[in-house]
């Protein structure tokens, strides 16, 4: 049953992106990121850092209006909260900045899985406005000296409301992911996690399987590093992820990775063994349906 | 006991590069790319093709100076043939084409996979120089319509000499490369085997096993397609590669696939395990390791 629009939950006080002030919490990749895509498309940014080294390199490049190591001072006047640090840091920052927030403030996050997170959203006190978020990109190093504007431009920002989430908050965080050039797509909490955990972490555990390999195949060859080329490259690119956000990412999405991945390994097997057994017909059959979805994924 | 420069073997006739005719057989897209490449850089390309219009398609863009579809013909007055055929293909042209080269010609060929190639190379008459040669780079799509002469520009040009082969012939062969723009390297068949097996067969069976598990635990829900992005993107690439190409590569590189598959398997399932165990400090430790031999291979 859903909640959407109850007049239980206040929403009165959310503005429109233009007229909003947005605090980010956490300034690194994602959080430095997000300031400058949004900086100039709402009323101010303000940064929230354990750094101040973040908050002046935010400053200097024009990013934010304000920032503070203060968490109770950076929210105070927000009509946007984005909680931009790892995923069980946002699970631990939820209840303690829910008693922060002026009242009708939305809060938002930017974590990769939305299932737990939702879940202590859904039981902050009814003035506040929840939205779960997830934008679709990333980097393989890490920190706001490796922040970029563009990095959210035309990719996917997933949104998960709550049954509580007002139209006007959802409304204002679609605007929000608009603002960063993404395209804003409405996925259920639990929903996004199932698709992610194939689409994104069982990519990382592949990924980490094949880096594995090859340093064991490989790194007795001197001229092994003359080859790391190429599909390689590309195959094993997320490895170098940043592994506490990987960590967060893997141990809230166990049981979705844990399915996801089982899955991939009966299908490797299933290669392997007509590779084995040099049963052509089977495998040619296998890797053409194979080929043919790829394509169709990206045209 | 190395051959190398025997003078049972005849490389009298070996040209440099700028005086070489060069026929190429199998205009595709590695065939057609490397006539883009060589043309202008030898004294002629000459491209040997099954199709009239793949013919037409090379003059047309200027990048052979003849070409046929007669094998007899096209070889005739070669320096240097290279086969741009598929493996399996290359192994029955070789005895063929054999028969028809002159005195001191020059056969390459730019399979993925040596061992067997360089197998039946040496069978060969003594009058006959051999190379083994590949270059590693390609697309996910095939044929001259997608051919491109900077194709090979700073990639590896695996160069595989036999004990016969003249100090002469390497030379042109090495000539052969760096005027592709490509980055020449001499390793032995086996080596390269062992090496490409995990470098880059196994990452293709793991974009193919990837692409299996996405389709089969997403495919029915209409939102999926909107985040095919990012990782899996660039880890399910090589899966949409020419099928009978990679199946002439997994067969004629069978044995050091499968071992290379097999300690992926473990590897992967070693992961799965510390994630549905929630072991975090063994998974926090393994992954580190890996991120940090990533970011060394790719600095």
């Amino acid at each position: 049953m859903s909640q959407t629009g109850d007049p239980h939950f206040t929403d009165v006080r959310v503005p429109d992106l233009d007229q909003a002030t947005v605090a980010i919490v956490g300034l690194g990749l994602m959080g430095g990121s997000l300031a400058g895509a949004l900086h100039g498309a709402c009323r101010a940014v303000v940064g929230v850092a354990r750094r101040e080294a973040s908050i002046a390199f935010a400053l200097d490049r024009g990013w934010i209006d304000r920032g503070t190591t203060d968490l109770a001072q950076g929210v105070s006047e927000a009509d946007v909260v984005v909680l931009a640090t790892p995923v069980r840091v946002i699970l631990q920052q939820i209840p303690e900045i829910a008693l922060l927030l002026p009242e009708g403030c939305l809060l938002m996050d930017m974590g990769s899985t939305k299932d737990e997170i939702v879940a202590i959203m859904e039981r902050l006190p009814a003035h506040i406005q929840v939205l779960g978020g997830h934008p679709m990109c990333g980097k393989e190093t890490s920190g706001i000296e490796v922040a970029d504007p563009a990095l959210y431009r035309k990719r996917t920002f997933i949104l998960s409301p709550l049954p509580r989430t007002s139209e006007r908050a959802l409304a204002l965080g679609w605007s929000l992911a608009l603002a960063t050039g993404a395209n804003p797509l409405v996925i259920e909490a639990a929903r996004q996690d199932h698709l992610v955990a194939a689409v994104s972490h069982l990519p990382y555990l592949l990924a980490c399987a094949l880096v594995r390999t090859v340093d064991t195949k490989t790194s007795a060859d001197p001229l092994a590093w003359e080859i790391f080329a190429g599909g390689f490259r590309d195959t094993s690119r997320v490895a170098g992820s940043d592994v506490t956000m990987m960590l967060d990412i893997l141990m809230t999405n166990q049981k979705q990775v844990v399915a996801a991945t089982e899955e991939c390994l009966e299908h490797l097997q299933t290669l392997k063994t007509l590779v084995s057994e040099g049963d052509e017909e089977a495998l040619r059959a296998r890797l053409s349906v194979i080929r043919d979805r790829r394509r169709e994924m990206f045209p």
